[in-house]
């Protein structure tokens, strides 16, 4: 069992309250660095806010960057439960109601996927594979309704791109005034372009 | 006129000079940011590198937020100069021979593109406006071409859409081995991917 060895009353504590200590922590980042640079964002503003010493802070999080990969680890695993799919229904159904709910993450946790997407520090490596991670979920989730592909790596690059294609406009969804394109009209367009990139590869 | 304060012999030196070692200075912050973390690149090996001092690196950039929206800058003004075209060509040809010079700055350019598009620290708006500028840029040069539009708004947010699109499959490209996907393929999709989107709306 994990215990804090600064901060708090030792007595009582189970381990229900560090996982509940975490998940505050978590959350509170969610919002923090979904709306401020990385730089910007301060363990000491942090620990304020939750209440807590920043030696607590450093209990559950050794460094500000393993408390930044924690939240957006958090945010894609999310993201992620969001959007399974009952793989009963057809394809078709699939695809519309795997991107209705990813939009409807979008919209409940605006600065978490804010946060996500533009998660990283400049070029940084171990905070990109977080990312990646979701992106090669999504694209492997689609090619598993495929038939097999004579040339797999090029659809890859395809799909990566259409999944960029859905990032780029959920961000600007989420940006735009009310009434500026329906949540109906951005599932219709992403999968009517999903379509025929499939079917250029397959034909 | 400008003239650093420290670290360089203040005779005989022309504006040429100064220009000329900010651009060497810019340069090595492309290759610099292009392959490393923001925080883990360091003024002192920025320096080191130049193989001037850190004071005189501070003169032509007074913060390390300062060089890396300089550096930033000049990736984007590259990229937008590079795919300027010919005005006069019709607008198919012109779409294609854009992407392609396009493609030929990612190739070309890779660190520098790659530093461009990972840009940003963390959620940061002061350089992610960097990037918003070049993609509205090219959304801008499409919509000339285009005949004045009912939704206008819904419209700029799909082609934000395809901006991500070509943005990621340029990624997927850089980082995938040879042959993987050719140059011609991938304009060929983009340029299908517009035409169906533009199909959609404009009907």
């Amino acid at each position: 069992m994990v215990r804090a060895a600064t901060g708090e009353k030792k007595t009582g504590r189970t381990r229900q309250t560090v996982e509940s200590r975490r998940g505050q922590l978590i959350a509170l980042g969610l919002a923090f660095f979904g709306t401020r640079a990385y730089d910007v964002v301060s363990i000491d503003d942090i620990a304020e806010a939750a209440g807590i010493s920043k030696g607590l802070l450093y209990h559950y999080f050794p460094t500000k960057r393993d408390y930044y990969a924690a939240v957006l680890e958090t945010a894609a695993e999310d993201l992620r439960l969001q959007t399974v799919i009952d793989p009963t229904l057809t394809s078709d159904v699939r695809l519309r109601t795997g991107l209705e709910a990813y939009l409807d993450f979008v919209k409940a946790r605006g600065p978490a996927y804010v946060a996500l997407m533009r998660g990283g520090i400049g070029s940084d490596p171990v905070i990109a594979v977080i990312l990646d991670r979701v992106r090669g979920h999504f694209i492997d989730t689609i090619l598993k309704d495929l038939p097999p592909h004579p040339r797999p790596r090029a659809l890859r690059v395809l799909l990566r791109g259409w999944v960029g294609f859905v990032e780029e406009t959920s961000l600007a969804w989420l940006e735009s005034p009310p009434g500026t394109i329906s949540r109906a009209q951005l599932v219709a367009t992403a999968s009517s372009v999903l379509v025929s990139l499939l079917g250029d590869m397959l034909t």
